[in-house]
């Protein structure tokens, strides 16, 4: 793409006084974000910056599916345009270790040419770490950063500087470019008073400000959402007044990758004489990672193995897991159906509901919530009281990171396009001219320099590639329209055998149907479609002369045997006829 | 049952000074409280009343299939315990018009024997109404009541009084019974200062309260919420608000059964001069309802016709319709996808979502706020601004409700088991005895005097029974099972035909195969497969001396096959083998 020529567009905003109908007089360098996902979403983050055909890519994260996806294990970024431009990209840089911001790196990296990679050390564990399930790929290329490093890419200045979320090793990014300054405020919230981290440095952001930003790209995640996030501390003495006051076992559950939360847990665990079980795959391993790393300050006798468990009474006991949005297969999903082989839940139990509820699981965590009561436990969750905070800062934190980075340009990231659009509305109120806030959405190239912008409305692929099993995008429409079908009605074949001499049917054809019908209690309906089926085929091929037309035949069959099922069930089973001449 | 052999239970919490373990010697009389829905869920409300083997129903709802019940329409209670019991029912009495208590009727009335019904004077509206679906049964028997009546049917004398909710018409009961006086609040709140309704006549609640309350049965679906409910002249004044200072369209939505709602939009319609133009199968026709019983007041020129739209500007245009919940092929949905004939959203369009989103739905909801948005729309829901209250009373009013009845015994019903839970919780701590708090489930039966009672867990059937098209109950645990594996990987079916004279396969396997991979893109795969099917069939005939066991090659292809594309693909379709013989 010729940045050039991106000019000429059918929407070009003009944020300078200077006439817009002359854009190819434009002299200044110009610079291009090419946004793969992330925005109109939340997760499947992932954005490129080209100038003069360099590319930088900041992010590569996947997605959960929706739940009309069945089958399907992640969404991931297309990369499509990258295609044919490995060459081009200089780098990639990550900014924390959350999946939505480094899960699509097995998928994306081989297909890209193994590009280098900046990031924390946390976030350098957590890749490699995720990279061992994928052995047979080149070795990821990574080099280390921390908070005030400076790299040079290419045409690109990058500073990483210290960001609060709910993870050690999160850093927004200062751009230096020809086209301008840019910040990249990665997720985050800002705490006075964080826990397992340093409180915000607001002086440090506002040096960053004062450096002049031409384009400001805020995380939106928490723009509809009024007022302060919560401050961490808060959050801990809440849990630590609940520590203080159970007598019985504590089983707490939160997010693996939310390891400052993780590490109130395992410190409020001590403090009160509790020995940890860490449960979950991805709990156990997190863990492991940043406790190697010095993320996560854990005593040496803290940990339980499985073998231990029985010889402490429960006031010690401090059970820590994953499952608390009712994953299928998950710890707390064992323990609410009573599978778990290491606990068994009784009165006096407490649970702990350290997260929120992710947008379409309320009724399994209510499923859970209720299995809990019914075993007698005591439940708390997080709508009952303050023991979770967002790790994504509210209206009046991004506010305030407007107001310090005082922006020309401001392009509002990470989230569904009604935060998007708040997030707008909050710059607007903040003062920026309403002509210099873009909102942009997946598959959108915006090009800019110090005076101006343009958007070309989806100019890329952006489209969901899928990753189900081993593959990565062949699960498209068709399969998953066929899988949807399937799920509602079931399916329905039917097997028919007509004889090439006769055009009779040979004996009775056979029928295999799943999910439509109970088919042992529906013999008068297998028996009455049998006979249609003869029926339509002989009729067919006495028609044409005895000859046996297997396309016309099996249309037929699709849509008489499909009707009368439906006219007798009032459901619409997948019709699949298959005619074998003998 | 005889509800005297009820009493030996495994559990069997005494209320009163007596020793426990000699109920058959307790001679005064027991009356059984059956609960075959609406305890450990929301929705499908239906309990029995069982006094010496005659039996009064209240309520027969339905509600909404879960997630992971593909296809199906509704679940409504199971009444097993009712076959063969059919001239024991003296009638039914139902609360209000809600489908959560009126939707089973179609599915169980003919089974039944078609028993009397009691209901307010909407209410048989509504359920006539829908009747008209089920034109081939047998007429409903309907006496209507109102606030005030009442009525004896065999041994219970039942008492309507008004109550305070979302739908005019709504009736809690007061049952004198040979065993206690109960009171069943149906769903409820409390509001000094409703629109369409009359005001909580708090006086006469505690007159019934001063009749002496052995059993309270209490709506408990707001118990987890604290304070008090808001009260719906509030919800009409920042409506009004929105109506006062929007000057282009107004699109609002709300749940159909909504009908105090409904009065509050048309009302604001009106007032402000718009034109009022209803959208959805459900709205039409409740309003249409409401209108015809005065229990909506509507102005004879405020409903427009669809050729009327075009002539009024934007700010004397007022849709009003269904499809808050995201459901697909509802009015809100088809304009997201501007596919509505009627109206193409823009700029300065306002839409209201004037309904909380029930669990589950969060996802679509946003899918549809995203879009409205992005059609430049505005959007106002209830989580921004008060412009939606529940019609069940928060913690505050389930207090004041306790004491004013002042029950021996109390048990929360309409509700999860979380929300049971805090409702006892609730009642203890209004001065209620622990031990005369009964936490029931689906499935329980409480037998009751006076004095005390006893409880018999998971005595009678209450298991989901499903609705699917045609179908009651025929979809089960199997057919359910196979939706679930059909929608996650798809089928592959695999038809080899065999000579049984030499053993060898005829030609080339057939392959049918849907939502597991793309076909025309695997074509590798499918070789292979074919060629692994006619080896494990041949080594079989080899084996056996030529004959074709078809059940042994059968689950041979299911197994190998099946290990084989997971090996390949990481995934697990449903393997269908089909082995003819010729």
């Amino acid at each position: 793409m010729d940045s050039q020529n991106d000019l000429s567009t059918e929407q070009a905003p003009v944020a300078s006084s200077r006439p817009t109908d002359k854009p190819k007089r434009q002299r200044s360098p110009r610079l291009n974000l090419i946004y793969l996902g992330g925005l109109g979403e939340v997760g499947r983050n992932m954005m490129l910056l080209e100038y003069r055909g360099q590319i930088l890519i900041i992010d590569a994260g996947f997605r959960m599916p929706e739940e009309d996806m069945p089958g399907i294990d992640y969404i991931i970024p297309n990369i499509a345009y990258l295609r044919g431009k490995e060459r081009n990209i200089l780098g990639a840089v990550f900014t924390h270790g959350h999946y939505d911001h480094i899960g699509a790196i097995p998928y994306a990296w081989p297909r890209l040419g193994n590009p280098p990679i900046y990031a924390g050390k946390l976030t350098k564990g957590i890749m490699l770490n995720r990279q061992e399930d994928f052995a047979y790929q080149p070795k990821l290329d990574i080099t280390e950063v921390q908070s005030g490093s400076r790299i040079k890419i290419g045409p690109f200045k990058i500073e990483f500087f210290r960001q609060n979320h709910n993870i050690p090793s999160n850093f927004g990014l200062f751009i230096q470019t020809p086209a301008g300054n840019i910040v990249h405020t990665s997720d985050f919230k800002f705490d006075n008073d964080p826990i397992n981290d340093l409180p915000t440095d607001f002086g440090m952001l506002e040096k960053i400000g004062q450096r002049g930003i031409t384009l400001l790209m805020s995380d939106s995640t928490g723009a509809e959402n009024e007022g302060h996030s919560l401050s961490e501390r808060l959050i801990f003495e809440n849990l630590d007044k609940l520590f203080q006051e159970t007598k019985g076992r504590i089983i707490s559950s939160t997010f693996a990758s939310h390891l400052n939360r993780v590490q109130q847990i395992i410190a409020l665990s001590e403090k009160y004489g509790r020995k940890v079980f860490l449960e979950g795959f991805s709990m156990k391993s997190n863990v492991e990672i940043a406790k190697n790393l010095k993320y996560l300050n854990v005593k040496p006798d803290t940990l339980l193995k499985p073998n231990q468990i029985n010889k402490y009474p429960d006031e010690r006991i401090s059970f820590l897991c994953t499952g608390a949005q009712g994953e299928t297969g998950a710890v707390l999903m064992k323990m609410a159906n009573r599978e778990y082989k290491f606990l068994r839940l009784k009165k006096g139990d407490t649970i702990i509901f350290s997260s929120s509820v992710i947008p379409g699981n309320e009724r399994t965590v209510q499923f859970l919530k209720d299995q809990f009561y019914r075993q007698g436990a005591h439940v708390y969750h997080y709508q009952m009281m303050d023991i979770h905070a967002s790790g994504h800062g509210h209206q009046e934190e991004l506010k305030r990171m407007i107001n310090m980075m005082k922006p020309k340009f401001f392009l509002p990231i990470h989230g569904q396009y009604s935060m998007l659009f708040e997030h707008a509305n909050i710059a607007e109120g903040q003062g920026l001219n309403r002509k210099n806030i873009i909102i942009a959405d997946n598959g959108d190239v915006v090009s800019f320099n110090q005076e101006r912008y343009a958007i070309e409305r989806n100019k890329v692929p952006s489209n969901y590639v899928m990753v189900d099993g081993l593959g990565i995008g062949d699960v498209g429409e068709v399969v998953l329209r066929d899988r949807q079908t399937l799920a509602q009605d079931g399916m329905f074949v039917i097997i028919v055998i007509v004889d090439g001499q006769t055009g009779k049917v040979k004996g009775s054809p056979d029928i295999i149907s799943r999910g439509f019908v109970y088919l042992r209690e529906s013999k008068d309906l297998l028996k009455e479609t049998r006979q249609r089926v003869i029926g339509i085929v002989e009729k067919s091929t006495l028609a044409e002369a005895r000859t046996v037309n297997s396309a016309y035949i099996k249309d037929e069959l699709r849509d008489q045997i499909g009707d009368f099922l439906f006219s007798q069930t009032k459901r619409r089973p997948m019709v699949l006829p298959v005619v074998i001449e003998v």
